[in-house]
This record gives C-alpha cells, structure tokens and sequence, in this order.
C-alpha cells in the first residue's frame, strides 16, 4: 500500500489477467494507484530484480494490499471477494458459484496462459499468429457451448461476476490476434452488453495510465 | 450421479489435474465411482461425442455430482469445499486463503496448462521434452521462492490445502519429465512429507482403476 493506505496495482495496459483485476477493484469502488510495468520496454520491465522480489513469476498483475502481495488474478479477485463483498462477484448459490468459477478457469488456465508473450516467444515466428488463434478458437468453441446453458444477461444469470471480468480481456485479446468471433453469438452478445459498462469502461486498456498516446480513446 | 447417489468422476490415472480432485474427494471422505477416460486410447477418449457433450474442453476431469457436472479442477475443490466443508482445505484466514489460491493458479493456469499432451502435440517433437521442462523450471524456480515464505510442514502453515493437491502432481510431471528437483529443496521436501499421507497414496496414479497393470504398484 502507499504512505496514503490505498492499495498498489502493478499493472500493464494491455494484459488481459491486469484488466480483469481492474474491473474488480473499479466494480467494488477501491481506490487504487496504479504502477506500470510494462512488459516490452527495457527487455520487460517484469524481469526487474525489484519487480521479481514482488513476484517471482516475473508477471503482471500483482496486488499490495492489506500488508500483503498477491499474485495471480483470480486469487486477487477471490481475496477482494471476501474481503470486500459488495457488491459480490460470486454468486451466493454454491452450483452458480462453480459454473463462475468453471468459466473463469477455462478462460484464466485453458487459453490464456497458451497465447500470453512469454509463450509466443517461444514459438517460430511464422507460427505464432496461428498458435494464439488455436489456442483462442479451441477455448472459445468449449466457452460458447457451455454459456449457453449458463448465460442470461451476463455469463452466469443476470449478475456481473468474476466470469465476466475474464471474458471481455479473453475477447479483445482475441480481437488483437484476429480470430473470426462470428461462430460465437453468445459470446459476442454478453461481451457486447459488458463493455458499455462503467467498469468495464475506466479501466479498458486504452484508458491506463500507461497507455501509448497513439493508442489512447 | 450413479443410481446409488453417488458422484462420478471423469478421470485418467495419469492425469495431474484428475490427481488434484481425487485427492479432494478422499481427505473429504466422499465416495465416488470411477469412470476411466482414457487420453490415448482410440485416438483419445475425451474427443468422443458423449464425452464431448459433458465437458466441451474435451479434458478430465469432470465431476457428476448433486445434479450438476463441474470441469476444471480447481472450480470442482472450491465447489467442494463450500458444499462438504470438512475437512477444510482451504485456511480460515483470507490472507491465508489467498496464498493458498496464489499456489494453486500458479500450478494449475502457470504451469500445468503448458506441458499438457494437448499442447505438446502442437510442438516438434524433439523440443517436446524441453518444452515441458522449460515450462516446468520457469514455474518451480517461482514456486520455490514463495513456498519459502508461505510454507510451514505443508505449502501454507501446517495444514493440508488446495495447494498441496497442485503440488503433489505437478512435481510428479515434473519426475515424468526428468526435470531435476535438486534446485527445489522447499518444494521436494513438502512433497516427501505429503506423499506419506494415505489421501494422496489411495489416489496416486499407480493405484487407479485404469492404472495399466504394468504400471501399477
């Protein structure tokens, strides 16, 4: 936390996994500083010697907070659930609970951990476009059958939730590698009817702090 | 659900992610039925129709429990732990809580997601073994470091957590693999101290119903 008590996001404009912390602390009402890394400049700020004594996954996001640091957004966001409940990002039923946090897993280990940089890096570069496009098409094909027993207005029923907060960064990431996402009305629609939501807003990649001016909206 | 009432599990003997949730359902006491689904076999058992149409991403595990199939390993413990709260695995401190989930998403969306069959196959097959590695020794040598301030006799204090039912049958990958552990002394010595335990021998991989049998032990 700073000197004033507020909570420290380290955080990159552009990664997905930050996004989805954002819109949490932005739906709780949290007031945050914001530190940039930024993962392409001077070979990737993440591989500090300070930022990996913070975390040693050399990876944004990672929150300050209560006197602690997490890492890993989902476990951010579970914190910030119980700690600061209102409004709630897990709904209160336990079968609701785990379709959120099933949607959320799929996106947060099944396809985005298979198109992030590091990844790419190692993958001939003639190859990478369509390793990330695989990645996406294969998560999304599961993604969209699934939401449609799940989804009302947002992902799981009528509530924003934690589901939600990963799948509007998993659809821009998708946009920025190009992948076709008229197979996936549902996903579409709910991801369409997300962002013209405040938090959804503030906190969108072309709106950081650290975003390039040539990218800025 | 079998007709009896109870929960089937969706699981490969070999399978780290299957590992995690028999784990779960052993320390909880939950009986459960088995019904193998072999990855290998007949081009891969997961890709069939009715497989398909129980869990979209085509991967185990998948549990059939109170009406519902929950995928995605971790989403299955967390939706047994608020359903079946004793034993806990997950600490009562949110703090504490949100190490524990750090440990298991490192685990299962930093690690495991990347040295998947799924995934390899995608790979030339000589880099596929280093490949693995890589993935492998990128996150230990994260793990290491923040195991050696979460850790008492297992991953977080001294009581069995989600993060040992990660940890247990990632460094089992990581044996498969032939990465060498030697650099990880927190790591080797919470698995040693785990693997005693009868919950993780019962459902260690030498021991399921689909162990092939010159695999058993």
């Amino acid at each position: 936390m700073t000197e004033s008590g507020k909570p420290i996001l380290y955080s990159y404009f552009r990664s997905s996994c930050s996004w989805r912390v954002r819109i949490a602390l932005a739906l709780k009402g949290i007031d945050y500083e914001t530190v940039p890394i930024n993962l392409i400049k001077d070979e990737g700020q993440q591989f500090s010697k300070d930022f990996q004594a913070l975390n040693p996954m050399k990876q944004v996001p990672a929150l300050k907070i209560d006197g602690i640091t997490i890492h890993q957004s989902l476990a951010i966001i579970e914190y910030l659930e119980e700690t600061r409940p209102t409004p709630r990002l897990l709904p209160q039923d336990p079968k609701k609970r785990a379709s959120v946090r099933m949607i959320s897993d799929l996106i947060a280990g099944g396809i985005q951990p298979l198109q992030n940089l590091s990844v790419l890096k190692q993958v001939e570069e003639k190859f990478q476009l369509t390793w990330a496009q695989n990645a996406i098409i294969s998560g999304f094909n599961a993604l969209e059958q699934i939401l449609q027993s799940t989804a009302g207005t947002y992902c799981v029923g009528d509530e924003v939730t934690m589901a939600d907060l990963c799948l509007v960064p998993q659809v821009a990431n998708a946009e920025r590698f190009k992948v076709d996402c008229t197979p996936y009305p549902t996903i579409s629609s709910i991801n369409k009817r997300l962002l013209v939501l405040e938090a959804f807003q503030v906190t969108h990649p072309c709106r950081q702090p650290d975003t390039p001016t040539e990218l800025r909206a």
